[in-house]
């Protein structure tokens, strides 16, 4: 039987659907990536996450593991690399995974869907979760790598003080106002 | 009985050791607020939302409402404030809700908490609970915000390429290579 972590194919299909709103092909490739890093974790009990885009990996790593993005052990960059990576927080030590695109070549579903080769109307959702189910980690290439730490560690918040601006909380590390009183809030 | 979303007090409490490892008081300060946020939320089927820290709040968000860091929903601002927006994508009006100060003169645990007042070891993790349960909604504030949508959008992926660099596929709008291969590399 296919697993996807601890859960079945269809057990994880009802996590996404649940909690990432629908069946996007990314989140299951995804499924299968943390899958094949997790198989293939250095010992030690404690690992974070990286996620190299912002587009569904996240969510499979959330699913999946441990870390979150509101636990700080999953951090996202912005590479837009299909590609994610476990590793021991302390030493850095880790196994990286990527979608290979060398080996989409026998998965021309997937490849079409992955390079956006169609219009996404032309495109057949069932036939591309087909061939996801079917190839499973056999599209995707795993290497041993040891991550930065200095990189990657999010700085403590620190000393904690109302804004003077918005005379809301936010730390003292920012400066003499808040980050959004300085420029860059978002609301009109 | 108290109410955290459509979940009961008890049962979210369960959703949140399961998702972010360990009840931390942020997420359960986190659910009022995002409960808080839904009752008032503008008229609009399709709301995103935005975190104004990375800490604990977007995991009560990821739990609550259908907004994900995988799907795009959720928008997380470093400003290090305690507030989160839910708002209708498309026009920006929203509602936003943030821990409140001023309100917390009549909680002293959560004060406490918040500002740091006492070294964690000193701290009474079930009191701070209690106050949080007690007060609910009473140690926030909520606000009608208009987001700015430009300053939101995320922009489409794009054409994906495979970088000359590292093999793999990227956004080409990055550049010739991907932003690792030039110089972002996380790993060692």
């Amino acid at each position: 039987m296919i697993k996807i972590g601890t859960y079945s194919y269809d057990e994880y299909i009802q996590l996404v659907k649940s909690f990432h709103g629908n069946m996007a092909p990314g989140l299951i490739i995804g499924g299968f990536m943390v899958d094949l890093a997790m198989k293939n974790l250095p010992p030690g009990e404690f690992y974070d996450a990286i996620c190299e885009t912002a587009v569904c990996l996240p969510d499979s790593v959330q699913l999946l593991t441990p870390c979150t993005t509101g636990n700080g052990w999953l951090k996202v960059l912005e590479f837009g690399r299909f590609a994610l990576t476990l590793y021991e927080k302390y030493g850095g030590e880790g196994v990286r995974v990527y979608l290979d695109t060398e080996k989409l070549e026998k998965w021309p579903e997937i490849k079409s869907w992955f390079f956006k080769l169609k219009p996404k109307k032309e495109q057949n959702l069932q036939a591309i979760l087909d061939q996801i189910k079917e190839a499973g980690a056999a599209i995707m290439t795993l290497q041993k790598v040891r991550v930065d730490p200095k990189t990657l560690h999010r700085p403590k918040l620190g000393k904690v003080a109302v804004c003077p601006g918005c005379g809301e909380a936010y730390p003292v590390r920012d400066g003499e106002r808040c980050r959004a009183c300085r420029g860059e809030t978002p609301y009109l």
